[in-house]
């Protein structure tokens, strides 16, 4: 049981909006984190396999990163810049020109938006209506985007769209990879887009994530998305990737698409882009499609000067050669055997996802929460994912050291055994 | 002349997108900043009249901010945590309620939505429609309210809104307070409303800033917004604020509306809420309007935990007595002295705003460059505001030292000064 | 009181839809009518003072357009030729254009619509979106244009606009003359034209009624209508002149803007464009602007032969000279004449509209009713208008012999007496 | 070749709009029409299998409907009443009652919407809306269904869509019957309803035809149809039948539907509808759906008195009884058996549709067209249909006499003859 500090809670009850959300599965009130691990107010410690959904792929409070905040607040570095020059993000793009877009042959230009995924959600959509001279973007099914205005018209989520209280427009939408058992959804994405008069309204861009985070960790097989980045191309659209929650190494290499032989037009990037946590929300966008004006779309914290400091330590310590990326490919194997035999435990259930982003579909909702209640009791951090919750998804930092990786597992193992246990006596009675 | 260190700058033209935009008026490698002053990569100081546009309204690095989170992030305090319940976040919830929500008599509940203040229009835009059931939301000539598309269809600004790129819905637009002159928009608004055939649908909520930062520091007065409140809460709308920019003291109150008689159903804060110039927004919502459900607008950098650090030294620091505040009123006569004199240079010119949000409107967009690029020449950051960008805005950390905040002025008067000569003789010629 | 044929009426309570109207306030089963008269089944008579709400400005069954078409008909001419060439629809265009457009120097193209008048102003809307590239069309305050979705969102109506239960988009709403009282609004809209963060999106047209026919009769000066005109085309934008309710003679000359000094780039018309009230519209648009492809406006009955053959008869009969029109403004000044004594029961009441479409605004929708329920039982058919209901409004046939005109008035102002005399009966009480 | 009458078509050529259409194919001057036969300006006769887009399923000119129209007019019978009770219209609705819905067990009720087929399908579309209290309705892939704003939305016809010249919103676009080959497309949409995170949001309705007049004659199974019916009423939405091309007997039976086992919630009704061409348009509701208010959807021409003078004719005239039923099908036959031809010409063409309401697909828009503009010269009035306009289509009037109809599908079949010829001939070459 996680250790109450109840006294500390009730600020939040009388004065936090009902809104909040992951403080209730997960209910203690944490005060410190470091790698892997989360401790609470009573001294507890939890093996993190959320990791800010994605946002701390490096771990909570990388040591080489705060040594390096520590440094540059304490020599009164810029906090906030508005979107002015500064050594700091000069630093970053230099890093991430290096070691990122330079090997991966990408043109790319880097537009810092608001510190959102959603935000850059916003400013991709807007820029491939500038360019295209179109509104229609065709997004997928159990698609997640955010949940401002333009980017919730492409978020799949009922519960999410609801939020709006009015109809969501300027997004059509379209069956994923393998949403109808065997049959070809990319051929129905072309087929409706060659007809004159499907209704399907010259697209601006197609938004998809290779694998979606959100949606129930459904992965896109890469045949697909290439097919998809090809219609895309014929009919004048542009590609936009969503790589806020795949990317950064979350899927094995740095972008989620890059052993797809595709070149998004357009990628969105944020969680664990600042390495350390920090908002932060990037938009890649080919030199010949970067139309915006100055400021045409801005805000105050575009750009997060903080962030710029721990994301220039974070690619070049993580990226700068293929050691870190190699040791993920061994991690994903031993995450694939555990799920695995959590799978095994429960009639029907399956694997989903890729390389550091899977999970188990075990069916239900509520088998799968009380998974994941069980886990929590027994001091590990899990979630779930999918349209009905169903999928119990491991999202661990990627840098979790392989006892505490492998104890995570044991855990999640020991408390699915415990609670198909127990259904199946329930079953039996 | 700002000193040049163009080495530093071509990875912004190589690889920053083409929507950077303070970078173009201010044309130097920022380095280090603290209190008013910035300094660049050549070692020059800038006196910042700018203050990242109101989110430095303690200045840059405030010296307790800065050792409260160099201790937390020391102590591996958390850096993200979702929106579980840290200390953190306790640690401000309860400054925040002490010292400002409750000695305003203000029942609201704080919901942190994702760190920028278009994040939190888009909630509370969102937050109106849920309660109201209604989709229409009344806003203002000249309102500025972020670039997303749910609240960029409340900005008045064309440039902006041509970013969207496609229609944008769900706003009605009304002529702010002044707008015609002598007569009374307060009156249209009310006879729209209740006029069954106007073609005006019943409001979900009249959303406003009493002073449009960005739209030229137009001031409404008390009696028109308390006017406009009355007929929101007449119509069942809810009345929102967007404090953003004129909020955390920058009207020489905490909130911009306190003195007015008015409570808002819903407030928006962003910019100078962390203090120390983090992302980080809030939406201040009745305990009755609070009707999202858990996560339903949700983000990953909802909250911020480092901002919350910040921001509750700020509350403790400035707000916790009357100190500060009063401090305000005296600078705001200094500002307003030193602006009538640079009115006096101008043919026509007049001040505009209220506290330490105040300018000069010198009637043409060119006027108004020119000054500020003389001001940046003699080190001075200093913007213009307005539909044609011809107000002279002085948006100085509300903490700038007597001395500096008397250079600075001086400055910009010479500046002026020397402009208008310029032209005076060009005109004369 | 009306003949009851009540056996006749079950039909209608069992199988026709309660969105039927005029009905209910008429309750009486009409099977024949010619000229200014209506007779129900039980053989009684009515002046008709509504006139198809402007539908029937030649009365019914105009004797020379009967024959016209009777003999159509027998001869096996074309009841439908869906957009084809045929002798009847030359025959229409060619007086059309000899007598209305020739001599009103007016280059404009005839666009034959389906034929209802929401049709005439959907193809006006789009055409101005077409030409412009601009999807935003300006409207005022209690205009009226129709309820299918494009229409309706220029409809002011609220009653009407809830029928769409969602959103209605593409047009801002501005307030039409004399909306404010003394103040200006025509300067309002340039002033916001003018100002490039007003949040009005340069627009694509300016959709105006020189008199507003549901909208309660207002009527907008020439120069306003001139002022409008100007800042339509400054902007860019298209001005169209919903003429629908207001053409056809209906203010005294065939256009109700021709005496204005201003001629639009696209008129909209129906109700009396057939002549005959059968359904018919059109829409003229100057050949510049005459941009739709052949058929992307279509629609079944668009054009309606046997309309072509009415049409023709009215326009040769009513407009090849001046006779006609020189009669209206004699009728219009009885009509001003009764009017006047009607205001003068009622304190407060006063003349709204012009030509043969004026009315009393008797302050209240009760009083109104009350006035026309009276009418009704005495003979005569007439209706309210207004955002209220609070207008009476003559809408007699162009036509009505004089006698038959005198005795509707006579029956209006008796029915004003009763009404006012019982009114003030119960207050003196 | 057709008779030229230049000298009448100059008018046209100035005074009509580039919208005009169908008077390009087939370009003579029409001036009088009887059963299936039109006749031109140089008294050259027509077989016409286009009958007016099916207006005209009873041929021109009907002599017991001429006659009682004749009758009408000359006895001064109303021309225009708005909505009020008339003789006339009580005359069709108990006609209509009594033969149409009664046997049918259908308790709906008429709403007479503005006389277009547009305006029903808008009027259904609000209806939908207003009683679900959702926006969102699911149409599908080559629907048409108007192209009034509303309307448009559910239309997939680029082209047309493209005369919008803005974004259309409130509907989803799904693959009709048969647009995937072999895969489900009723399953796709059933997943997509029940999968919360789908994307697609609980629609008002669903709508659809049961063949594609426009659409390239696609008809849909009844399995499929009954199967969309039953998920509209498990998600709680109503049904729509567009029967405005394919009702009226087009198909077999005087509603498309009726032997599929499915009663729509709302039918709507146009084209044929009056019998005799004239514009008149219908929605059928059931009762516990007819929500709206009084004129809450209205229009000057709402009804059409003269339409329901030739509706009632049409109605006890062919629909009394099964004769004229029963000789559809055998008509039918006659065309399937001459279509069978014609495909056997072309190389993989194949035939569409059902009833009289069939064509071939000859797989490319230039052959169909060369072929109907061949059998326009040997004097056949005969369209296409389709996406690509590559479906030669037969919409012959119902009532058209056997040697008529055996001449005009000879016709056909000759100048497809020599058409492929030509094309083999050249293709030989």
């Amino acid at each position: 049981m996680p250790t109450d500090s109840s006294a500390d809670k009730t600020i939040f009850e009388r004065r936090e909006s009902e809104a909040r959300s992951y403080c209730r599965g997960f209910d203690t009130v944490f005060t410190s984190a470091s790698g892997a691990i989360m401790t609470d107010a009573g001294g507890r410690d939890y093996i993190d396999f959320l990791a800010g959904c994605s946002s701390l792929n490096y771990g909570h409070n990388d040591p080489d990163m705060k040594a390096a905040l520590i440094e540059h607040i304490s020599a009164d570095g810029i906090a906030h810049g508005l979107d002015m020059h500064t050594n700091t993000k000069a630093g970053f793009l230099e890093a991430f020109e290096r070691h990122i877009l330079k090997p991966r042959d990408m043109d790319h230009r880097v537009m810092f938006t608001g510190p959102t995924g959603a935000n850059a959600v916003e400013a991709a959509m807007k820029i491939a209506r500038k360019v295209t001279g179109r509104s229609n973007i065709v997004a997928f099914t159990n698609g997640f985007h955010g949940v401002t205005m333009g980017a919730l018209a492409a978020t799949g989520n009922g519960y999410h769209r609801g939020g709006a209280a009015m109809p969501l427009n300027g997004v059509t939408r379209l069956p994923y990879d393998g949403y109808m058992g065997e049959a070809d959804t990319a051929a129905l994405l072309e087929t409706m887009l060659n007809d004159a008069s499907s209704g399907i309204d010259a697209p601006a861009a197609i938004l998809l994530e290779t694998v979606q985070g959100e949606g129930g960790l459904t992965a896109a097989s890469p045949e697909w998305v290439r097919r998809v980045a090809q219609i895309a191309k014929d009919h004048g659209a542009l590609l936009i990737v969503d790589d806020i929650q795949a990317g950064c190494g979350r899927t094995g290499t740095f972008f989620s698409f890059e052993e797809m032989g595709v070149t998004p037009d357009v990628v969105t990037m944020a969680k664990s882009a600042s390495g350390f946590g920090l908002p932060f929300a990037m938009v890649l966008v080919r030199p010949e499609q970067d139309v915006f004006g100055p400021a045409e779309h801005n805000g105050t914290f575009r750009g997060n000067t903080h962030a710029f400091v721990t994301a220039r330590v974070a690619i070049e310590k993580f990226w700068a050669d293929k050691t870190f990326q190699n040791g993920l490919a061994t991690k994903a194997e031993v995450l694939t055997g555990a799920l695995r035999k959590l799978a095994d435990m429960v009639p029907g259930a399956f694997l989903k996802g890729r390389g550091l982003m899977q999970g188990v579909d075990v069916g239900s909702g509520e088998l799968a929460a009380a998974i994941c209640g069980r886990a929590f009791e027994k001091g590990l951090i899990i979630e779930t994912s999918g349209p009905d919750d169903q999928v119990v998804k491991v999202l661990a930092p990627l840098t979790t050291p392989d006892a505490t990786f492998a104890r995570g597992l044991e855990i999640l193992l020991e408390s699915a055994r415990e609670i198909t246990a127990s259904d199946a006596t329930i079953a039996a009675e």
